[in-house]
């Protein structure tokens, strides 16, 4: 019997369930936003369920955490699996959280299959994949793992109070007194990125397991609109600098610029930040962030490039700066991975169909480093970033089942 | 000699730079929000000032503070004189707590002339004239005395992060044991407040003294806008509920409503926050205010009334509410006391003119009770609530001469 039979589905909810409690937010949702000691007490949770199994856990230089069962051959490149453990500021009970406990689950479905492998396998936990809620930049502990930032350049990245990546992982650090530590980017032989959908396609079609195709591309921008602060009774329109009028103009107008008929374009303004932000003070400074995806990179450079252009526009007698603060262009799956999904569903019995990925992951960086794959399991309603994000323990179950079969055979090949 | 020739433009001008010490901002401004240790060591301040010439200091429940110079029939109605010391989010040296320095200016200036007074003058601070940066409503403490306002009903107003106002007020009593408890709206004979014009006609006139004719009207709106947040990755266009995106449609709408090309109205969005304000949520929230002044009360009510309509006409997807949190109507000053401005200004030879106020102040309420006016002296370049705001030492030293003849005219009459 495959390990995929092991997966317990109701051990595997009744974690998420438990893990939910850390940042449990009134309506039910979760906010544990990385780095914090919520964020940091995950870690520590998903240590002592491993510890029971004698799994040792890691840590590197920019927290990335690492559980391990050990393969019959230590020098080999291991065979990971995971996501991460932080939250959108009003997140939910499975992004990211799914995808670390799933990895747990099935080194333990593994374990009780009574499987030997020759490779390793670890569930790894990247850090900050959700940006902290806008404070820091999101994937932060995949894309240093994969070299595409260095640690000297993330270290002093200070978030809105002044806290610095470096400080929060000091903290970090001493949270986790039972990890041993790791060198950053150690030799992986491969991974794969199970997560819930994020979107409607699953659940619409009625199939359980998504064969990941592909991430789409993004573009991140952050604009500074300076205008100068007055008195809102008595500054005449004429002489006022108001910077909340140029950046609602300039929102309005970047809506019809990023307006696709055929809805493939995700363009959004997520973050909008007044000052001062008081009702009798015509606003000095606003700063907003913009969001763009695309499957086509040849798109994310089109559309992307007007955002400056239009900002200046209609900046009226203010000053505004665009920033672009990130660019990651589309990433394919394809090969060996994705194929041993598709079989091992086949073999479990459950429906799988290809699907593009719509949000970002750590697989994107993962993937620069060795081969690898996602496996999407459905969402109600395609609802994510959201406190009401839901899944079944069939559906999660399912995916973990998956998921110990494909490692359980990289791990042996 | 008249009061007027005594004041002490030096002593003036350094008590401004004392105060400007208590929530000093590093671009050289002002936040000392209504209500905190700042605001409430101001109050204490003056307690200081005025015991050292045997000037009792008086608090009432909403924590408005009274210094007196008693008559030789204390159970007269005093002569008041103030305003606020309390200041914007990001605001300056002399919006509203010129009128208090300038009525204890005033105080000291008929103490220094040896002129004994039948009725008491009192130097008044109002309590949270600014509404202390959107938390709680503006011109709080005048309100409240004035009866506009009840006590019960403004005591259990709670700010962003849960204090009451009735918890401030605990604490801003125990910060000032020195002074005495006094019942709510005691009756007052005549009250005159003096302030910076907050905008340019003085300047660009070339005169020293406003005698204000009228202060206009106001209508706030507070709008609610209600979405469902969603992931920025994986969310269609077609599916989305986007609070912002309705939000800027509506301010971009309300800017075309409101558009006056006399530019006489004053329309506002000062305050504008997104929730949950992370770069990759598409947001579920928007609540933002509108501040709309203009001198005619028809105008108040005919273009008041078109905002409830335009934010449902632009809500799209998303749910509106449209609240009214204020309405107070343009306020009149004539009779005596403007023509004794005017008098006292042509008797120590400083040029005056008549005006209006576009900014709203205490003297509102105190209209509703006993006689009043207001003074005006110029500042630079007309900007205020703004960090930058500027006056000189002559012109502020001019209004409280005028303020000490007036004030010691209205107290032997």
């Amino acid at each position: 019997m495959g390990p995929g039979r092991k997966v317990d589905e109701a051990r595997l909810w009744q974690r998420h369930m438990d893990m939910a409690e850390l940042g449990r937010t009134p309506k039910g949702g979760v906010r544990r936003l990385a780095l914090t000691d919520l964020d940091n007490e995950a870690r520590a949770t998903l240590a002592r369920w491993g510890a029971k199994r004698g799994f040792k856990s890691f840590i590197d230089p920019i927290g990335n955490f690492f559980v391990r069962r050990e393969g019959s051959d230590p020098s080999l490149p291991p065979v990971m699996s995971g996501s991460h453990t932080d939250t959108q500021p009003s997140g939910g009970r499975f992004d990211g959280i799914y995808g670390v406990l799933a990895a747990l689950e099935a080194l333990e479905a593994i374990d009780d299959a009574g499987i030997g492998t020759r490779r390793a396998i670890e569930a790894a936990v990247w850090t900050c994949e959700e940006g902290g809620g806008g404070r820091w930049p999101g994937t932060l502990g995949s894309s240093v793992f994969a070299g595409a930032r260095s640690l000297a350049e993330v270290l002093p990245l200070a978030d809105f109070d002044g806290l610095t990546v470096g400080a929060a992982l000091k903290r970090t650090r001493a949270h986790l007194p039972m990890a041993a530590d790791r060198p950053l980017g150690i030799p992986v032989h491969a991974f794969v990125e199970a997560h819930i959908e994020q979107g409607p396609e699953l659940e619409a079609r009625g199939k359980t397991i998504g064969v990941v195709t592909a991430i789409q591309g993004v573009r991140r921008f952050l604009v500074e609109v300076v205008g100068e602060d007055g008195h809102s009774g008595t500054l005449r329109r004429a002489l006022r600098r108001d910077a909340f009028v140029a950046a609602a103009q300039m929102a309005v107008a970047l809506q019809t610029h990023f307006h696709d008929p055929e809805d493939v374009v995700r363009f959004t303004i997520g973050r909008f930040v007044v000052e001062p932000n008081a009702p009798a003070v015509v606003p000095g400074k606003v700063t907003f962030s913009i969001d763009f995806r695309h499957p086509d990179d040849a798109v994310l450079a089109r559309l992307g490039d007007g955002v400056a252009g239009i900002c200046q526009a209609h900046r009226g007698p203010c000053a505004v700066q665009v920033k672009e603060t990130l660019w990651v262009k589309p990433t394919a799956f394809s090969g060996l991975l994705p194929a041993l999904i598709r079989s091992a569903a086949d073999r479990l019995g459950l429906s799988s169909m290809p699907i593009l990925s719509g949000a970002g992951h750590d697989a994107i960086y993962l993937a620069r480093v060795c081969p690898t794959a996602m496996i999407f399991v459905p969402c109600e309603k395609g609802i994510s970033h959201n406190e009401a994000e839901n899944a079944t323990p069939y559906d999660l179950a399912s995916g973990a089942r998956v998921l110990a079969e494909v490692l359980a055979e990289l791990a042996n090949r």
